[in-house]
């Protein structure tokens, strides 16, 4: 089976280092040569995953085809869709989750929970709105990582907001926030895995560590399932799903983004589970049977990101000290150049005790960083 | 650092899957450019790893070398250590470890338990040794994978045995066959891997499946360790190493053979320990501190081996019904070719249960069939 990957970043790396357990033929696109994905594919394409032609003249070949970004071009990935290549996910799932506009309106009409929102088509629009704030702003289109998302907590924020369709979402006191990755087949049978308790660095909007399976009452549980199974069935589409919810205050669960791929929540279940995420991607693709996605341990997962201030060839200082953690399980991705909160790695604890995981969990964040 | 690998096949691969955790530039050198690790490396060699030429100009312009099989050009990695390459394990050891005669005489200088044995020069020599049988009769060069080996029970197979430089090792009523990795870092610091133990196919002489740990006592397991540090030490090399050994009726614990390298008995340690034997490699190379050798859980490990009367492109017959075990992990290696007791890939079922790992492993042995 000849199968490609657009994109070549860290998870098309972690897409390649499971392929190897198959018989996969692999192909990966990506502008960078250098990329941390390239030299780990049978045939590396140096191409634009948003142009048409490049994307389509990649995929024409191939038996079926992925994405480990969702800023591809979507047209392309129909086209070739119609002729018969098989694509994870549907793009018309893509077209929905690319906008957050039709990601927002999804949930809605099928009746899956989410914030209120408002849709905001230029500035002159979010103008009427200071009675919905405090609330988030999001652009429709292109945010990624956190660009594209404005706080608007009061009147005088508002002049911050996007003169561009866009979002306004109420905002929502979270008590936790929540990521499930489900793995749906060709057939579509459904495989959830344990959901993670995230915690965030609010500067960076970056994933500050993890933990699974997240400490949620059963009742929750169930809820947090239904939601989610809610979020991909509906989609029709088979792939892998990650679905970010928040917890309310009041314990309401509110579905935030989904992400339809393997996704930086799922790191964990290299080591964490009895099929990681990308095992289970390369299994749905192949059409073998769907994989256990039980824990083999409780986990928490840490993402190594560039330090403040540096900017150049990555030095990973303390290196060392995470390496002799007895249960930690290091990932560096490889990449040729540290930006101040570019993910350049990450570090996943194993351990059956939760003071034992957020001990190593601290030890990683406070001893390795990423200089230049 | 440029890292090589000589050699290409499925340890080279699970090497370089293991690789893509850390920031190393690969590079690989085989004869079949469609080899199982070719595509997953940064560099690919085209080229003969028994010719001094080819080795040499693949290794002057790395930092480091290793093997992923013993039967390498030992003279140009001897020239490459010379000028500065790091070479693991040392040449040295290779001499030593590639001659089975040199290998015996290596146990007895050191005083390492080995089975008694004669050096026979010819066939000749050979049938001075009748009063010797039953004995196994292996030559000094050459052999791999049970070539080489002939078992000598009684007087009229002494024709079978080998006329050229051997060594014939008394027979040891082998009450259970064992292997222990070690890994040597530049420091001499070691840490020992709970050893595993092995079932052999009497028929290819492949192994059938394997546990870990062993189910020996603790005092054997004493015995097991010093004499594996034995071997190791002496060697006075950095490196991974794999000691085989027998114990005989009496609990006597003899050294069988070494390999100086990532090695098939350590195959299990992807997912079941702490610290894979292909990790703990890369840790050696790079100078990173040892890795935990504890397990996860205990394991069992099944080879995929071409089923006879086969030969062609591999179709993986039942690899539905393994894929469907919770608790079990396939590995193909994505060779092009399937050969009666080639090894085509392995699974490694982990429980906590020893009557699930032989249930499991059984139902692995009997459904998945390798055929063309």
């Amino acid at each position: 089976m000849k199968a490609g990957i657009l994109g070549g970043g860290q998870l098309g790396r972690m897409l390649l280092q499971a392929a190897a357990n198959y018989t996969v033929e692999t192909y990966v696109m990506e502008n960078d040569p250098d990329c941390p994905a390239a030299h780990l594919c049978h045939h590396f394409t140096k191409g634009d995953i948003t142009d048409f032609n490049d994307v389509y003249e990649f995929g024409k070949n191939l038996d079926a085809i992925t994405i480990e970004i969702e800023n591809v071009n979507v047209e392309a990935l129909e086209k070739l869709e119609a002729e018969g290549v098989k694509v994870y996910p549907h793009p018309s799932v893509l077209r929905i989750i690319k906008n957050k506009i039709l990601q927002k309106e999804y949930y809605k009409e099928h009746s899956i929970p989410t914030s209120e929102f408002i849709v905001t088509n230029d500035l002159a629009e979010l103008k009427q709105h200071n009675s919905f704030l405090p609330a988030v702003h999001k652009v429709g289109e292109g945010g990624y990582d956190g660009r594209g998302v404005q706080l608007l907590n009061e009147e005088a924020d508002i002049a911050n907001g996007f003169d561009k369709p866009a979002v306004l979402e109420k905002m929502v006191t979270i008590e936790k926030e929540i990521a499930q990755m489900v793995a749906v087949n060709e057939q579509g049978q459904t495989a959830l895995y344990p959901p993670v308790e995230m915690h965030f660095d609010p500067d960076l909007n970056l994933l500050d560590y993890q933990l699974c399976p997240a400490n949620i009452s059963q009742k929750t549980l169930y809820v947090v399932e239904a939601v989610s199974l809610a979020v991909v069935r509906n989609f029709k589409s088979p792939g892998l799903f990650a679905v970010e919810m928040f917890i309310d205050k009041n314990g309401e669960v509110l579905v935030n983004e989904t992400a339809p791929r393997v996704h930086n929540s799922g790191h964990h279940t290299i080591e964490g589970n009895y099929c990681s995420q990308f095992d289970m991607l390369w299994r749905i693709i192949a059409g073998y049977p769907l994989g256990n996605t039980d824990i083999i341990l409780p986990s928490a997962m840490v993402n190594i990101i560039g330090a403040d201030g540096f900017q150049g060839t990555p030095r990973y200082e303390g290196l060392e000290d995470t390496l002799k953690i007895e249960n930690a399980f290091v990932h560096l991705y490889g990449k040729n150049v540290t930006k101040p909160g570019r993910k350049m790695g990450h570090v996943t604890i194993l351990s059956q005790e939760k003071q034992e995981l957020l001990f190593q969990s601290n030890k990683v964040k406070r001893s390795l960083l990423v200089k230049s």
